[in-house]
């Protein structure tokens, strides 16, 4: 197999579809028959596979974690600058798997798919879908792959909590996780954003408890949810410095209030209402404390070895969260290391700040 | 005159009318006619008139500063932990008056107020208000109380705000200044949290861009909005010790989820939306930087003295915010001192750590 470099990344692969006959069966007792999961894969396995890496994404993105499907694509893959020929996550070592998980609205089977059985999406009948399920469907995925065993799962954000999933529900299955900017639960404040951002997509009255399908595009609703989302995800210094109290040239409106609207105009013309409330109610649903009895319980089995990245301006993970999670893997035995990044750019810091996360990332998978 | 105290408060005077039959011109050129402003006096003016004290409310509150109308009265007015007989704004020495300003809903002629020339409500007609508008309605029941210079001015949040305008509108007739969890801009982060709010109430079908009176009570988009707000005004630290993740008695709710649903809907169900929106714009408006070209030249003509008090896990208005406040009063030639209080009570504190702001007020009054 030969690869093609672009400038700046790789020609990557088609979306690949896996079809499941039988169907998806949800952790809260559902199914759905058939059911399609969408993921891709970048570099190549080896013959042992033993350099499969899993990459799981957050809540806006998809399988398209890096390369572009062709040279004139306006952006790469959403985490483009991290994986690559070359990159923290090199593809001349790895091979990289990344899947769209349940819920989400990019090709999956999800709210707005079809339902062959009514010829209409599915809408407010889709499942509450769960970390768990984010989880199955990438074991999905690695069993159609004959993939064992992953040389490492990596994620930030939501992707870090499938990552800390992984090592609780399928500990043998995992030599390394790399979670950056997560934490084994959402802690109370950002519960309490997410929640009223929920509320916002459910109290527009178009969003019609969920079957809104035909009407009109962009849900002022989930506009303003995305806004919410938005601020919870930058620090207050990278609000300062991008904006202050500047207004918009000539007019009195405050610059940072026309990037919101831009920033939430554009999600909501792309992505589903559904999703964004499942996947957002999945992520907060998620506590290992919880369902395991205690943290140190849900790392018990895991054998292999974790790097834990937070960034000190993330104000939705902050730092103590991601130290209270390093302890507890620490107590259950796990070699676990905690690496507090400074940076003025909070949770976002994973999407931006490459020349900080590449080296430990590089180290961590040749260790 | 003789005062009834009671058990914990004292027994206040009903609210006072001025009534002003030429009206009342807003900054933006508006005038509105008849206008009538309503406030309450706690305490004896002296003879020479030096003992006044001007107490500016914040969003949310009205003229009520203190006292119970009836002795069963389930609450005191808002500031009642801190202006009493005894207590830190000693009514025994103080004649306070607190204003019921323009666009609130409590009294003064506001949004809700029935237009004689229509016989409806002001509606999306009534001016949008600035912080000077509100300092002017101040400056009318000075004149006819007959005080020409205030002891003190004293006010938290937006109240304190409006103190700093005092200091920078009237300076000749202010001795002192309180300005309490305030500065003299709204920084970025947020301006944008109240823009997000006031989007939440303007994008409600429900409001009828403004003119919504007779429908529904307790607008949806209010009850977001105050959710919103009430999230800014609270530490994480507070949250985290609260509620946690913790979910309601047997169910998967989570406690601060009907917390916030309660104070959404309790705030909504007595607040005028048209008011909301208006003192919060008023709020973000407000920038004394920008109106005198610098914080320095605001304060150049005060030759008051100033208390500043900050609280470390104000979010809204941080302690570096209110320490460049400081260090332009001092450059500026203003006895001003800056007070940074340690609290877990964010943004809130000055109506809950009366044990740490009552000392402080007491001294410097008595300065």
């Amino acid at each position: 197999m030969t690869v093609q470099l672009l400038d700046d990344t790789f020609l990557s692969d088609p979306p690949k579809r896996l079809e499941l006959a039988d169907g998806f069966e949800f952790r809260h007792g559902e199914r759905i028959a058939p059911f399609t999961i969408v993921y891709e894969t970048f570099g190549e396995l080896n013959r042992d596979r033993t350099n499969a890496v899993l990459v799981c994404h957050a809540l806006s993105p998809g399988a398209h974690a890096a390369g572009k499907y062709a040279p004139d694509d306006a952006k790469p893959g959403w985490w483009d600058g991290l994986i690559g020929y070359g990159k923290g996550i090199d593809l001349h070592e790895h091979f990289v798997v990344c899947v769209n998980f349940p819920g989400s609205p990019w090709g999956t089977t999800g709210p707005a798919s079809i339902d062959p059985a009514t010829g209409t999406p599915y809408g407010s009948r889709y499942p509450w879908v769960t970390v768990e399920d984010m989880v199955e469907s990438q074991r999905r995925v690695a069993g159609a792959l004959g993939i064992e065993r992953w040389k490492a799962v990596v994620g930030s954000s939501l992707g870090g909590m499938e990552v800390l999933m992984w090592a609780a529900l399928h500990p043998e299955r995992v030599e390394r996780v790399i979670s950056m900017a997560a934490a084994a639960a959402v802690p109370v404040s950002g519960v309490a954003w997410h929640l009223i951002g929920r509320k916002l997509v459910m109290s527009d009255p178009a969003f019609n408890h969920g079957d809104y399908y035909g009407g009109e595009k962009g849900l002022r609703g989930l506009q303003l949810a995305r806004m919410v989302g938005h601020m919870t995800y930058m620090s207050d210094e990278a609000l300062e410095k991008k904006f202050g109290r500047r207004r918009r040239g000539g007019t009195r409106q405050f610059e940072v209030d026309s990037y919101l609207e831009y920033q939430g105009q554009r999600f909501a013309s792309a992505y589903d209402a559904n999703s964004y409330i499942r996947v957002q109610a999945a992520m907060d649903e998620m506590d290992l404390d919880e369902q395991f009895g205690s943290l140190d319980a849900a790392f018990a089995r895991f054998k292999g070895r974790a790097l834990l990245v937070s960034f000190d301006t993330d104000w939705l993970f902050p730092s103590r969260e991601v130290a209270r999670l390093h302890e507890a893997m620490t107590r259950a035995g796990v070699d676990a290391r905690h690496l507090d990044i400074a940076t003025p750019n909070g949770h976002d810091a994973f999407l931006v700040d490459y020349h900080l996360i590449t080296p430990p990332v590089v180290e961590f998978l040749r260790s």
